[in-house]
């Protein structure tokens, strides 16, 4: 008594994988590489523990400074355990940016923490997607990300009216900001933050909030006007911007790869992070019990600047985390029955058979491609068997001693109650015909 | 000017992965995935944030105090950023222990940090696989994890001249302590942490540190001839003891898997954790060069007990780390040239022929296992072809104006430098021929 017991749950916010769910990442993630090796992405890592100051420099300040662990250590490091890759890939870059051969196709997989204050179904870590193209600031470039990020979905078996691609041009919507709204650099930013959790609030609220920031009625309105707006009547208004040209690009190669079904301009996809400097896009499950962005990205023109001084080298990229591809997949059906990928069997075991016998025949299976325990207890059969059931052994074998004289073995099929007797020199095929 | 740049270093004793990195890493997780796959174990992970305690309540003292990294969070909760997997483990078992079949079979692959003194080629992270069986305390479940590290080394090409499993037994080296030498449990435990660190000092040191511990001369003599002393003479000096029988009887069961030629009995086996209870082993690189521990390991019966009143479920488990099996694999010259597994191909591009065209061709081939990139910039087709070369593309593709009329592209070999025309319905079969 008075035995005080550790908490047997996971730290609040993050997940244990067990088994079944291992087995579903392990999916995931190999449906994702397989597609990306298709397009010659090449798969990178970094550490868990980056240098604070990195997220600081370019990142949105609400996630750097309430979101994000950090702590320092022994040495006076402030470090973070890190929110988001992009951070890291721009500092491998640069780290190396004498022997790359651009453009690199790059993908990683990490596992990102956030801070994120405890309420209902908002998890503090989650596995996420990052794929980013580097050395090519070409709208064909920008082009390929939505492919990719389209055929990422299509892998998993989604159809072109489960998701949406919606998009915008972050230098496009401040050259509009300036040119035609009137605008200053500060007003442009706070705008875009206020579009950027539209969504989220009521019409009146949002006119509330762009009053406060110090527009007039007058500017409310046409400001509100965008949403609705035809991308080309929009890019007319300030033709000359960089952005609209690329928007209008843009468009066009959508077209020519027969992606417009899918594809949308939509003024209201702004990005939380202030690095983006192009192209900017999220992609939408359509379901209505699910309608929020699953993944999002964009171009970044500064960040190896960060590192080394005048690189100019452009990226692009898109993320999406474990969490919300599970919620597309769940919502559209699109989760398929995992299998083992090799049968799978217990040998049973005997006390008097000598168990150097079990081991020779497991390993005999086992260069076969068959996968193999055997019981290691001193249990009697029923009970190796409810194990074998319960375990969902597709076989189990007995091997007593009468099989061991007659160089044979009983295999007894799980899934049908069948005790089969089985030469030994016939059970490998037996065992796999199934 | 001015212009305070980042750091492109990772932090310190943390790695990068590069993709030439990652294929290694890859390579290594995947032959290890597949081997335990065949002997039926199962992937599991958890969180890389766990509560501080958890480590502090079962761990060596010196891991927990000085050499996890730890902080504590907004609601007051202290973290470590885990050192190592088994408390997690004990954790995720304990949590389900109702509806588990025993025995579970489980492993993962974690990446964990230890905030070790700087100094050279000392990590602060690795990836450890971690192997544990649950849920049998029987001497065959311990045979079992010794020849699932054997087969994982033969998995990557070792053969048993390459290493060597020395085993102990803690219940084993506590009775004789406590019998044959009379320690108390204090004593015995500081002369286990001695023993521990014995390989790292000349003898010398290692007979002052034992008077220091307050052995007398006699004592020391004794404690010295265990090194050298045959397992049935030692085991003879307390047969009663259970893990003097345990260690006959697996010695019994190692000679019946015909592992006698890799496993030795050896007394300085002792393992840092103190949450070991039997049989304790260490596989060593038999390379002088790197005659070092690779993988440790043991049994521990109390674990689950920290989260479950009188659970009474005993483990066994090893793990070993990524850069401790490279230097193997290394010195061995086990590591092949490793392979993308499909070949590459770059599809270089005419600014007057429309994309599609290109996004076409490149589909077609992704839809027949070809890794596919089109070309996305405007440059000239020699800068185009350069980059196939430097990156290591099997094959460019040209199609020109002429191509597309006549339905065919050029198809160059980049390992021979060919250009040959092929039509469009040869191309696949021409690319996957090679």
């Amino acid at each position: 008594m008075g035995k005080e017991l550790l908490s047997t749950q996971p730290y609040k916010g993050t997940r244990d994988f067990y088994p079944e769910d291992m087995d579903l990442r392990n999916w995931f993630f190999g449906v994702i590489k397989d597609t990306l090796r298709k397009f010659n992405y090449r798969e990178y890592d970094g550490p868990m523990l980056e240098s604070y100051e990195m997220y600081a420099a370019k990142s949105g300040e609400e996630i750097v400074n309430e979101q994000t662990y950090h702590f320092t250590d022994n040495g006076g490091r402030t470090l973070a355990v890190r929110p988001e890759m992009t951070p890291t890939v721009a500092r491998m870059v640069a780290a190396k940016l004498g022997s790359l051969n651009m453009p690199l196709r790059w993908f990683s997989i990490p596992n990102l923490y956030r801070y994120e204050k405890p309420q209902r179904g908002r998890l503090r870590e989650h596995w996420q997607v990052n794929v980013d193209m580097f050395g090519s600031d070409s709208v064909e470039t920008d082009l390929e990300l939505l492919i990719v990020a389209s055929s990422l979905l299509k892998a998993f078996g989604a159809d072109s009216s489960m998701y949406q691609i919606k998009i915008n041009n972050r230098r496009f919507y401040n050259d509009l900001f300036e040119q035609v709204m009137g605008f200053d650099k500060e007003q442009s930013r706070k705008v875009s933050k206020a579009i950027d959790k539209k969504a989220k609030m009521p019409q009146e609220d949002f006119n509330e909030y762009l009053k406060d920031l110090g527009l007039n009625d007058e500017q409310v309105v046409k400001l509100n006007s965008f949403f609705e707006m035809p991308l080309a009547e929009m890019t007319a208004l300030c033709p000359e911007s960089q952005g609209a040209q690329e928007l209008n690009k843009l468009f066009d190669l959508i077209d020519a790869a027969g992606m417009s079904d899918i594809c949308e301009f939509d003024f209201g996809i702004i990005r939380g992070f202030d690095y983006y400097t192009g192209t900017v896009f999220e992609v939408y499950d359509t379901d209505i019990n699910n309608n929020r962005a699953m993944f999002g990205g964009g171009r970044y023109d500064n960040l190896i600047n960060l590192f080394v001084d005048k690189a100019n080298v452009s990226g692009i990229g898109f993320g999406f985390g474990d969490v919300t591809l599970e919620n597309f997949l769940v919502s559209h059906n699109l989760v398929p029955e995992l299998n083992y990928g090799m049968p799978r069997v217990l040998v049973t075991r005997f006390p008097e058979i000598p168990y150097g016998e079990y081991l020779k025949l497991a390993e005999e299976l086992r260069a076969n491609n068959i996968s193999v325990s055997v019981y290691t207890d001193d249990k009697k059969l029923a009970k190796q068997m409810k194990y074998a059931a319960d375990e969902k052994y597709d076989f189990a074998i007995i091997l007593g001693e009468d099989e061991l004289k007659n160089n044979t073995v009983v295999l007894k099929d799980l899934s049908k109650g069948e005790n089969i007797p089985v030469s030994r020199q016939d059970l490998v095929a037996k065992i796999l015909e199934k």
